[in-house]
C-alpha cells in the first residue's frame, strides 16, 4: 500500500529522508567553516523536526517570535536567539522566558534598547540588527555612527549584554543565479565586517557576527569572520530555492498532495482541492508569469520530478487551478492526486500545520497542538 | 481600560456589532428580493458566529469542504452545501454525514456522477456547477449539451437527485466599480436563467438556480427568477470590497492589531510584528501598486479610518512593512498598535484562526479548537 491510498484530501508531505539529509549538509559545512550553527526553527516549527536537528550536534536554535521560543524551550532547547526585532508588549513573557533558557534578542533602536533596560529584571543578550542590503528592517549599515551610538547604550546598560551584530540577507532570495547569491552573500558579509572593525576601533571588543540566509548559506564558502549562520528553509527546500539555484529540485523535501476536481481540456487546466489556505499565496516569477507551485505526480512512495510546462497558475480559498500539457491532462483522472512543490516551504507549512511523512507518520507543529 | 492595553501580538479584532449590521443588512435584503439566503460560512468559520445567522432567520447554510460540513453539522446546522465540485477521495465521509444532515453537493462531470452513483448508499441532491463568467470552474454555460447530458444522468441515478444548477461568478471582485458589479451580476443571472429555460425544455422541471457572491449580492437588487443566494465575505468585508464599492469603510468588521517594532522615517516606512502568517499574502491593485492591507490607528475601543497614503507595502513571515506619510510615522512609537484592514478577511481569518472581540471576547474558528 502506497502512502497516497491513504489521502482523501490536501496533506502536507515530508520525504524525512530528503529533509535529513539536507540537514546533515548544512550541518557538516557549518564544521567545515568552523561557524557556529544556530539553524532557523521558523521553516519546520516542530518539536519533534527539532530532534533530528539534535542528532546532528546543534544546541542553539533561532525563532522568530516570543511564542515559538517558548515552544521550543518546553521541548528542551536552552539556547534561543529571537531573531525578530524585540517585541516591547511582550516584555512580560520575554522575562518569565529569560529565567528558564539562554535568550538572545534584537535591537535596533535606542528607544527599545531604553525600554528593554527598564523592564528586564535580569540581564540578557542583545544583537544590533543591522541592514546589510536587504531593504526589510535594521540600522543601515551604513549607519556607523547610530549602531556605535546603540551598541555604546547597549554595553553601558545593566539589562543588556551586547552580542554582536545580527543581519539577514533576504535580497538574495531575488538574487536569480547562484553568481548573483554569491556575490551578494560576499557584499552582506563584507559590510558587515566593516562594521564589527569600526566598533572594535570604537572599544567594542566582544562583537560577533551572524548571518544568514538559505540561498547564501547554500551557495557560498565564504563566511570568513563570520561567528554563526542561521539558515532555516534549507531544511525542506522550495520552488524558489530550486529557482536561484540552491538545491537541486530532488532536494525538496515537502509537497502538498492534493485531489483533482474537475478538468478543462479547452484551455489545458485542471481544478484542485488545494488553494490558499493549503499554500498559502506565495507566488513566484517563472517564464514571465507568476505562479504558484510546481505540479509533480505520485510515484512509487513518493513524487514525480516536476512535469515539464505544468504550474499552478492561480489559487482562490480551496480551488487551485493548474496549467497541463495536453498529454499530461489526459492521463489524469478526477479524483486522482497532483503532488504541489510550494513556492516558498515555511508559508505552506505555517497555513498546513502538520505533516504526513512518506511512511504515514503525523507529525505536527506548534501551529497544531491538538 | 481599552481593549488595546491587553493585546501583545498581532490579533484579529472583530465589531461584532459592525458584523452584526452587515448579517441583519444582507438577511433583510434577501427576504425583500425573496430568495433563500443559504450564506457561505467559509469567511467566518466559526460556530459561535453561526449563532448570529441562526437569530436572522437562517436555517441552510453553504461551506467549501467536507471538514467544514461535518463542524457545521456537530454545531446543529442540518441543511449544509458544499460548494465545492465533489472531492471523490472523500465519499465515506460524505456518506456519513449524509446520513446525518441534509446535504447538497457540485458536480461537473459525468465521471464525478457516475462515481457517486456508485458509492453513496442513500440519495443525496447535487448541484450542477456552472462557469457563467468567472472561468474558475464548472461547466462553461455555453455548453449547454455537456450541462443538459449531465442533467438527464443525475435525473436517472437512482442515487442523485437534481438540486439545480449553481454559479459563483467571483469575477465581480475584480469588477472595479458598482456599475460594472451590477452590469456583471446581471449577466451571470442571466446566462443562469437562459440554461435553466433549455434544462425546462430538455424536461428538467426541477431546475433550481443559485447563486452568490458578496459584490453582486451586496450592489444588485436584479436577482428575478433566482431561487437562493449563498454570499459569504459581506459579514465583515475587507479592503478589496471597500475597493469594489460593495461597502462602506465603516462597515469593515475586522482588523488585525499589530505592534510596532521599528522605524525607518528616511524611507517613510514603519516595521509591524505582522506578516505573511497574519494578514495572509493576498493582495490587491491601488493607486498603481500591490497592497497588502490599509493601515488604521487604534481610537476609542475600535479603529480610526484608515490613514491617507498608508499602506501595507511587503509582506514577510512575520514582518508586515507600512508605507506611511511623515507626520503619521512621526506620532507613532515603537510598541505602539496598527490597526491592519486586510485585503481579504477570508484569508487572514484562515491564518489566524480566532477572533477577539472589542469587549475582549474569543470566538475560535474550526481551525483552533484547542
Amino acid at each position: 500500500m502506497s502512502i497516497f491510498d491513504q489521502i482523501e484530501k490536501p496533506t502536507l508531505l515530508l520525504d524525512a529522508g530528503k529533509a535529513r539529509r539536507n540537514l546533515h549538509r548544512m550541518a557538516e559545512k557549518a564544521r567545515r567553516l568552523g561557524v557556529r550553527f544556530r539553524p532557523h526553527f521558523k521553516t519546520h516549527q516542530s518539536a519533534e523536526i527539532g530532534e533530528w536537528f539534535r542528532l546532528e550536534g546543534v544546541k542553539a536554535i533561532t525563532v522568530s517570535s516570543v511564542n515559538m521560543a517558548a515552544y521550543f524551550a518546553r521541548s528542551g532547547w536552552q539556547d534561543i536567539t529571537i531573531a525578530f526585532s524585540a517585541n516591547l508588549r511582550q516584555v512580560r513573557q520575554i522575562r518569565e522566558l529569560a529565567a528558564q533558557v539562554h535568550l538572545e534578542l534584537l535591537v535596533e533602536s535606542g528607544e527599545a534598547a531604553s525600554y528593554l533596560q527598564e523592564s528586564l529584571s535580569a540581564p540578557v543578550d542583545v544583537w544590533i540588527k543591522v541592514d546589510s542590503g536587504a531593504g526589510r528592517t535594521g540600522l543601515p549599515w551604513t549607519d556607523i555612527e547610530a549602531i556605535a551610538s546603540l551598541a555604546l547604550q547597549i554595553d553601558q546598560s545593566s539589562n543588556l549584554q551586547l552580542r554582536g551584530i545580527l543581519t539577514h540577507a533576504g535580497h538574495t532570495y531575488w538574487a536569480k543565479t547562484p553568481q548573483n547569491v554569491r556575490r551578494l552573500t560576499a557584499e552582506s558579509v563584507g559590510r558587515m565586517l566593516q562594521v564589527k572593525r569600526r566598533l572594535l576601533s570604537a572599544g567594542l571588543v566582544n562583537t560577533e557576527v551572524s548571518v544568514g540566509d538559505t540561498p547564501g548559506c547554500s551557495l557560498s564558502d565564504d563566511f570568513g569572520g563570520v561567528n554563526e549562520i542561521r539558515p532555516g528553509n534549507f531544511i525542506f527546500f522550495d520552488a524558489e530555492q530550486y529557482a536561484v539555484g540552491a538545491c537541486a529540485v530532488e532536494d525538496i523535501a515537502v509537497a502538498v498532495a492534493c485531489p483533482v476536481v474537475a478538468k478543462h481540456p479547452e484551455r489545458n487546466e485542471a481544478v484542485i482541492y488545494g488553494g490558499a489556505i493549503h499554500l498559502s499565496k506565495e507566488c513566484m516569477p517563472e517564464d514571465g508569469r507568476m505562479i504558484y507551485g510546481k505540479v509533480a505526480l505520485p510515484s512509487g512512495n513518493g513524487w514525480s520530478q516536476p512535469l515539464a510546462g505544468a504550474y499552478v497558475d492561480r489559487l482562490s480559498q480551496e480551488h487551485g487551478l493548474l496549467h497541463l500539457e495536453g498529454e499530461d491532462l489526459g492521463r489524469l483522472r478526477i479524483g486522482d492526486l497532483v503532488c504541489i512543490l510550494p513556492v516558498h516551504s515555511c508559508l505552506t507549512v505555517q497555513v498546513m500545520g502538520e505533516y504526513l511523512t512518506l511512511d504515514g507518520h503525523l507529525i505536527r507543529t506548534l501551529n497544531k497542538n491538538a
